[in-house]
């Protein structure tokens, strides 16, 4: 059996919102690489996938550093870059895990962007986090002519207003840290009733809140709390 | 038992890349509502998930009239409405599947805006068809502060433009019969290089064009095509 790299999606949360492609290669892997060390969002990734992997699949926790210091990263980045590549090379069947869908916001991409597209390669598809909380709050997002916009909040005001304007529905990641920013362009924008705010989708700690009005500006929020607008639909129910 | 609803989203294509749950889901339903009508893509949900179906699933296919004749397609979704809320108040397991997320460019919310919020409700999400492009070409979707639009190119140009010129990573859905056109702005906008085009994705007749700058104008296209362009990235590989 030649070596192979499986790049997989976890998809938002919950266990069986993996897909059936990836729960069944995850029970095949000899070699798992799971990134840690992002404020609890790694270790999700590890824990959505572990009833799915083999008995004797060897777990690697492999640790990005968040510092300032792009040599530092590069570094890690190339060093687990060799490590996966070495395991393939051997015959392994090869993991790694990332939370939500493998290509979007996904920092899988550092590692695709030094491997290239190499034969031995498959990336599986999962389910994003916006369309976990459209799916538990029952919002929509967009539909027939109309158009998405997904924004980090880390983007500057300039990107999310226009994103806000231009689009009928626009998906606001990262809002951990600017919800008095965001809710403040929100209302100048009139989209406050037409928005709402999700924290930890489809997990134990779930959270929505659809009266973003009337929520205080230093309300605590878990680091994965997305806001969503759709201008044609009330977020009230 | 009481009766409850279950809103799929069948995944892109490939019938493994529907998520653990909705398979399970498919296998303790009573009826599956699946709609038809829309040029192969309804059946091909149909075709997805017939593998997970228990065996005495009763399959009901409903037919929603693409004529412009607003008032008959409206009672189409009315009697589909009325017909599945029936079946749940009888306490029967019900699924009413859709190709790709249920949320995102999906008929089920018509269905949705009908029946609010029940109790009885569970919506299930699946994989975007353009996670699964960027999957299988290997090209990443929007990373870090840039940002994601998701157009359909029946929006207008207008739109178009302003998606392609504020957005790092743009996802044109239904270029099918619009090639031409897209390429045409592709090209002014210096994005030919960074923009892929695929059909049918994950499915047995999937096609990736790498080159659009040399596909000729009138190349006949599969129902589902969609170009993706990031910025950052080049289509070549």
């Amino acid at each position: 059996m030649s070596g192979r790299l499986y790049a997989l999606g976890t998809g938002p949360g919950a266990s069986d919102l993996i897909t059936v492609r990836a729960a069944r290669l995850l029970g095949q892997l000899d070699v798992l690489f799971a990134p840690a060390g992002r404020k609890g969002g790694d270790s999700l990734a590890l824990s959505i996938v572990r009833e799915y992997l083999g008995a004797h699949t060897e777990i690697r926790c492999c640790h990005f550093p968040m510092s300032a210091d792009s040599a530092e990263k590069q570094q890690a980045w190339d060093t687990v870059c060799a490590q996966i590549t070495e395991q393939v090379q051997a015959g392994k069947q090869v993991g790694f895990i990332t939370l939500g869908d493998a290509m979007l916001f996904s920092t899988w991409v550092f590692l695709l962007a030094r491997l290239g597209n190499p034969p031995w390669l498959e990336i599986v598809p999962g389910v994003t986090s916006f369309a976990a909380i459209a799916a538990r709050s029952a919002m929509p997002l967009c539909m027939e002519q109309q158009s998405m916009a997904v924004v980090a909040c880390t983007a500057g005001d300039e990107a999310i207003v226009r994103a806000l304007r231009d689009n009928e529905c626009v998906v606001l990641m990262k809002v951990y840290g600017r919800f008095a920013a965001i809710k403040a362009r929100l209302r100048e924008l009139g989209l406050l009733e037409h928005a709402l705010m999700m924290s930890e989708a489809t997990l134990p700690g779930e959270q929505c809140w659809r009266d973003l009005a009337s929520l205080a500006d230093d309300t605590p929020l878990a680091y994965f709390s997305t806001i969503v607008v759709n201008k044609s639909w009330s977020a009230a129910q």
